[in-house]
Formats: structure tokens, C-alpha cells, sequence
């Protein structure tokens, strides 16, 4: 679906300086080197800079700085990234889901679905499940009894919500995400494990979003806990009892091992890995491929991935490094 | 489902012993910190001693050597943490699922039910599956032809299971595991690849638990097997061919290559890659985010992996870790 | 599904050399320890050539340098391997599916789904899918609105395939792939994260097999794509805007962060991470657990992983990396 708008009211909504005609309209958004006529661009790096001489966008979202190469009309912001998503959102907004209950989807009893909410073809949804106005539950849910999800979300298709589990207000779950299973909890029995029960739930703020076949696991005996603005990327592992802050985003295929606290607007990268029970400060950044096996009490940027190199100089690499742990010091430390 | 019981009984019943009140009851579990009256909670690590503090649970299973500081009723034993694991389950045991199939499952030809067991929503039993007593198959569940599915194992929602896949009794499938795909087999044909037909099966012994969205790859000719006891956590690969040894647990995220045999008793951290075609000794533990690319003959514990620092730190690590894979020493080596 | 073929038959047809009695025949594959009468096994290694001593199988596939020491009959080619393929698949055919929707499946406005085409159980396809000749869609498969499949492709079951997705011929996509879900892009507002829309597709050439659990994300403007002939293995992770070139083929538990382009005929190995806007030549090998941070120019084998050790030497090699960061050289570099 696409709507229609003028760079004039465009600059006035979202407080931008506008280089060019008011009146020119777009009505989709476009990479500055594919887009045509109605399409709308940004530039948010300046290193792309060059890319603006070709541009045949009807405007282009960019900064002061780089206003003056731009070739078509500029909506000039201090953030320009943010005003092109503000923008792309109004011109690109969520297909409107018809309300309504699909007759092939399931209902159990007790649950009422509100009049302003969608439940789609074979969606399923326990006894005593609860839902806010405006949710849409995709095709293939699965929400288990009591699970409840808040108003204005959306789990787009095959999510599975375990019983105990509340999502908040305005939160989008992908496909294949599984949220509240077992914890992974067993206890010894000689050579034998015994499984620990897994009584507690699963707790998601507001505004999250939890990507395709994540998965997050419910509490041992208190709640896992996802706070409210946290965005979490593709195959992500949540293990139980975990603590995720306020408005941390996590790239995908990080895994989180149990009892560990990450705290707020942190960032995380891709195949990071977390070892359980650690606390992690709030404004802490984790670049890909890192192991956190200590807990980290001051923000800033920590690391450890190691860059590919050529295999033969990386297996001379390797050797040396092997070398190196059987060295001693003099002083034998 | 939450049931009573007295400390008396629950002291006789798995060999512990009390001090305190053996009238009093407990209904349920909560952590030290949380916990109230009628509440059970554990210390399994006497690290957390003073968490015992302030404790007001009714009971705490403890080792002998944390009971002095226990100002509520002990329940002391040798393992408390298996013996906390043992209440648990009796205070808190599976959810009953009333036997019977769901009116909107699909069951295929040549397929019996057993009055004791279960089919929920939406489920797909195709052709010739067989299902044992008092097993339980939650919504959205696919079990393809053929598919073997032992007594009192428990599909919690939507597992997929592929033809020739033996499950055996008392498993637990979390939702979204994969059984039986193909295995990712490819001969070379000049620059494309020509698909090698994956023929075996999966083999999955009894009290195997399987994490959500874990995936088990069919053998190519020979069957995968996955010998009983066996414990996989989220998200974990087992590539065709794999052998993993009763009592092993392997923890999120974890992926194993082709043909690679891991032994019993092993402990398995998250994150960990298995080349393939490797053999693994029996009780060998593998230490979060490691590489194991080469076998392993003896048991022990492994480790590769490098613990975070501070990103800038990190890099002049990097450099000079470069600049000793440049090093040749004097003899040429 | 089982067929019978002759030795002299199988020779003529795949341009092999027949060591043997050109009657045998032969109606299954085995491994060289496995097999009995009526099997057909193969050594693609010289290494396994002692495997040969007890064959029992009635053919086996071998090179010529390894003929001499099989006591059976010898198909005897360049690439036994790939001449192994094509004996299996002309054995072991896919089963045949047999055309029709299943009366569960869930049919959209607009689709029509050819007579030599299948749709199986509680599948479900949106309105304006369009299915080529003698596609299978599996049990559980969600197909969203306008989303494409090309002639002779596989689905095999609970697969989810978004809105601008198009996927081409002779395709093979296993359970739990998730095609076109959103990409991973937010803008930053102050503390919060604002979604940037995602408005790509994803455009999946022929020949590609898609494992189980792997996700696929939407471009954010232009098309995600993978092109003809590339294998992904399972729970792989694509991010949006990735490129994929032909006939690459990808293990296990890696994940490409987003613009990333790899090119064509590369091997990546599993759990190898790429950053985002990365540029991969054509014809690079990556081996497993290696962090790819750079573009790669030049074609050629490329690593980072480093294999276990004793934990205990492993910790003593961990500590002398740190203390070499901290090392200077004498030029203060």
C-alpha cells in the first residue's frame, strides 16, 4: 500500500529545511542509485556521498553537509537516517490486517478476541489466551492457554507463545520464534540427568521486536525478562532467566546463557557469545563474533573476534599462539 | 497444577533430612529472594550462602554445609540441587493433556491413536505413523510417513518429523525442532552441485530432550542417533551421520558437522563447532564458543575461545597476533 | 520408492567403466561396511580404500587407482562421487507426491494451483500466490500474499514464505526456512529505535536448496537475492540485502549480515560470520568458525578459527595473547 505526499508537508511534519518545489509529491521510497521519478532517497553516510550525482530520486533525506551535492530537491535534517524511516513509515505504512476471526483458526474457551483484532487461517489460540485491541495474529500461530499479547501487535506468522508468556503493546514477532520453552535445566544423577522444572514465564515490554526463529526461554522459577524497545535479529538464543534493558538491540545469532543481565540501549552484534550469570552495564557495545564470559561493568566497545586471514598464514598464526601458551616468563608467571 | 505436600513426607520420600517442622507444607517453588510461606527454595552453591539471609520460604534443600545459616526449615541431602529437581517435579508435574485427538488434527491411513494418548489442534499424523501410550502431540505438529514416536513423549508444538525418524520414550521435542531433514549433501559437477539422495534416518533414543528449533539431519545411507539421555538445548545443528553418546548435554547454538561422533557423558557448551568426521572420548567437556576440529581421545575438558576486552585493546591484540604469524623463528620453522 | 537397475545399464548411462558382470543389479545405496546383495556403495576417498578389504556390496563406485583392490564388481569413473549422486538419485527418487490439494489446505483469491501440482495438508496460500507446473507445498506451509514458486519445486513442510518473494525452479526448501521476513534495520531516536520499513523482496534463482530453520530477510528497498544453483545449509542466516552468487554453497550456522555480497562458487564453511557490506570474490573457500570483517578481493581459502586445546594451556595461551596487546614495540607501534 502507498500513499502520496509533498515535500512541502513532509518538511513541515517532520521539522526539515527543504531545498526545492513544495509541491513535488512522492509516494515510495528507493536507493539513491535506483530510484525514478516519486521516489524518495536518503543519504546518511557522507562516504556515499558520490552516489548523489546520479541521483534521479524526486528528493533525497540528507544532512547540511551534504545538501549541496545533491542534484534534486534535499530534505535537510540533522539525523537523516531517522527522518528517512519517519517518512518510509508514513509513505510505506503495515498493510491493514481486516479484523476478524479467520474460520479456520481455533478458539478455545474463554478467549475473546476483540472487534478491532485479526486472528488468521489456522492460528491457534489456547484456552484463556488474551488479546488486546488491534493485535493480529498471523497464520500458524500457536498461543498456548493464559499466553497474552498486548494491544497494537502483531506476530506475523507460525509464532509459538507459551503459557505464562506476556507480550506488551506495539510488539512485532517473525515467523518460526518461540517464546517461553523449557529452559535448558537438569540436575545430576549420576551419570543421568533429571529435568529442573521450568516454572517461571516470559515478560516483554513494549515496542519489541523478536525476529524470525528466535527463541526465548521461560524462567526457571522467576521471569525472563525482555524490556520495553529491545529489538532482537534472526535465531537469537534467550536462555531462562535472562534480563534484557530498555532498548538494546541484539544482531542475530547471539546466544544469551542463562541468569545473565545485559542492560539498557546496549549493542550487540552478530554471534556474540554470553556465558551465563553476568551483568552486563547499560551502554555497553559488543562487536560480532565475541565471546562475553565475564561480566562487563563499565560501557563502552569490547571485543574479541578475530579476523579472517589466508589459511596458510592463519594455520602459521595458530602455530605461533600455541607456541606462545608454553612459553613462561623468567619470573615463572 | 500445583499439589501440597508436608516436609515429613517430602524428607522420607527422597532420603533427606530435616530439621524444622515435618507438618509444615509446601505447594510450590520460588527462589531464595522470592520466596514466601508454603514456598520451597534451594541452595545448590553455598557461593550464595547469604542469600539464605532473609529467607522466608517454609523449606530450603541444602547441603549439610549450609544448614547452620538456614533460618527457616532444611531439608539437607548430599545433592541438594537433584533433590530440589526431584520436589519440583512433584509439586509441579507436567500439565495433564486430556487423551484424545482434536477434531481439527489430520490423521492419515493406517494410523492408531492410543486411547491414552493425545493429538491436539491442527496437528498432521501422516500414513503408517505409529504412536505410543500416553504420548502427547501438541498443535501444528507434522509427523511424516512412517514416523515412530515412543510412549509417554511429549511434542510440545509444532515439531516436524520426518519419514524414517525412531523417537523413543519419555522425549521431550520443543517447538519448532526439525527431525529427519535432509543432510546437506552435494557432489561437484563442474561449477554447480548435484544433490546426494539422503537416505537414512534419525534414531532417537529415550529420555532425549530437543530443544526448540534444533535440527537433526536423516543419515545419508546410515542413521543419525542420538542415544538415550541425550540433552540438546536451542537451536543446536546435528548434521547427518552424527553419533552423540548416551547422557550428553550440549548446550544453545552449538552446531555439529557431518559424521562426527561425540562420546557419553560429555558437556557440551553453547556456541561450540564440531568438525566433521571427528571422534570425541566419552566424558569430555567442551567449554562455550570452542572450535573442535580435530578428535579427541581422552576426556578432559577443551577450550578455544577468548574472552571480550575493551575493542580498543582488542585491536592492538589483533596487530600484534598478525605480526607473530609473520615471525619465523631462527631455525626456520 | 525403490528401482532396479543393472550394472551394464548404470555404465552405459553414466559413462562409467564396468569391472564385473554387466547383469548385477543393483536397487539401493549402503555404506562400503553396510552393504549386502542388491547394494550399491562407492569410495570416493583413497583414504577409506581398506573399507574395500570385506565389501560386500554387489558394485561399488571407485576411481581407477582404486579398482584393483575392490573384490566386487567396479563402476569405475573420474569422479566417483558424483557418479555415486547420480546412481542414488536414480535409485532413491524423490517420492512421487501425488497431485491435488489437500481439503484442508487453505486456498486464497486469485491462486490456482495446476493439476500436476500438490498442496498438502493445512498448508496455507494468500491470496495471489502463484504455483508453477508440478510444485509440492508441504504440510504446514504458509505462503503469503503474491508470493511465487517456480515449476518442479519442493516445499518440504512448515515453511513460511513472505509477500515479494519469488522463488525459481526446481527448488528444495526444508522445514522452518522463514523467506522474506523483515530485515534488521531500526534508525536511532534518542534512546529508541524506530523501524525503518522494509519494502524489498527476496529473489531466489533455480536449483537452490534451503535448509532447515534458515531465515532469509527482505531487502530493505531493493531484493535480497540468491542465485541459481546455491545450497544453504540449516539455520543460516541471511540478512537483507545480501547477494549470494551462483553455485555457492554455505554450511550450517552461519550467518551474512546485511549488503554483504559473496560471490560465485564459493565454500563457506559453518558458523563463519560475515559483517555487513562486505564485497566476497568469486571462487573463496571460508573454513568454519571464522570471522569474515573485510571484503575479501581475491580468491582463495580464508580463516580465523583456532582449534581446541586443554583448557588449562588453552587459559595459559589466552593469558600471554593479552599480555602481548599490551606489548609495545620499540617504534611505539
Amino acid at each position: 500500500m502507498q500513499t502520496d505526499h509533498s515535500l512541502g508537508e513532509l518538511a513541515v511534519r517532520f521539522g526539515l529545511t527543504l531545498r526545492g518545489n513544495p509541491d513535488l509529491r512522492v509516494s515510495r521510497v528507493a536507493t539513491l542509485t535506483g530510484a525514478g521519478a516519486g521516489a524518495l532517497s536518503f543519504l546518511a553516510n557522507s562516504r556515499y556521498r558520490r552516489q548523489l550525482e546520479g541521483a534521479r530520486a524526486t528528493a533525497v533525506v540528507l544532512s547540511e553537509e551534504d545538501a549541496d551535492a545533491c542534484p534534486v530537491a534535499a530534505l535537510i535534517g540533522a539525523n537523516p537516517y531517522l527522518a528517512y524511516a519517519r517518512i518510509a513509515a508514513l509513505l510505506h505504512p503495515r498493510p491493514l490486517v481486516e479484523p476478524g476471526v479467520h474460520p479456520s483458526a481455533i478458539i478455545g474457551a474463554r478467549v475473546r478476541v476483540p472487534d478491532s483484532s485479526s486472528v488468521a487461517a489456522l492460528a491457534i489460540l489456547e484456552e484463556d489466551v488474551e488479546i488486546g485491541e488491534r493485535v493480529s495474529i498471523g497464520p500458524g500461530c500457536v498461543l498456548m492457554r493464559g499466553a497474552r499479547i498486548g494491544a497494537d501487535s502483531h506476530l506475523v506468522a507460525r509464532v509459538t507463545v507459551h503459557p505464562r508468556v506476556c507480550i506488551g503493546e506495539r510488539c512485532i514477532v517473525h515467523p518460526g520464534a518461540v517464546i517461553g520453552s523449557d529452559g535448558f535445566g537438569f540436575a545430576r544423577d549420576g551419570a543421568a540427568w533429571i529435568k529442573v522444572a521450568q516454572q517461571g514465564g516470559v515478560r516483554i515490554g513494549d515496542d519489541v521486536e523478536i525476529g524470525a526463529n528466535t527463541t526465548i526461554d521461560r524462567g526457571a522459577i522467576d521471569d525472563t525478562v525482555i524490556a520495553d524497545g529491545v529489538k532482537l535479529d534472526n535465531q537469537i538464543q534467550v536462555a531462562h532467566n535472562v534480563t534484557i534493558g530498555a532498548h538494546t538491540a541484539i544482531a542475530a545469532c547471539t546466544g544469551i546463557s542463562g541468569s545473565t543481565t545485559i542492560g539498557e540501549r546496549c549493542m550487540i552484534g552478530g554471534m556474540v557469545g554470553f556465558a551465563g550469570h553476568l551483568t552486563i552495564a547499560d551502554d555497553v557495545a559488543v562487536t560480532g563474533f565475541t565471546l562475553v564470559s565475564a561480566s562487563i561493568r563499565e560501557s563502552g566497545s569490547y571485543s574479541s573476534g578475530i579476523p579472517a586471514e589466508h589459511t596458510p598464514a592463519w594455520r602459521r598464526t595458530v602455530a605461533q599462539l600455541r607456541r606462545l601458551g608454553r612459553t613462561r616468563r623468567p619470573d615463572g608467571a
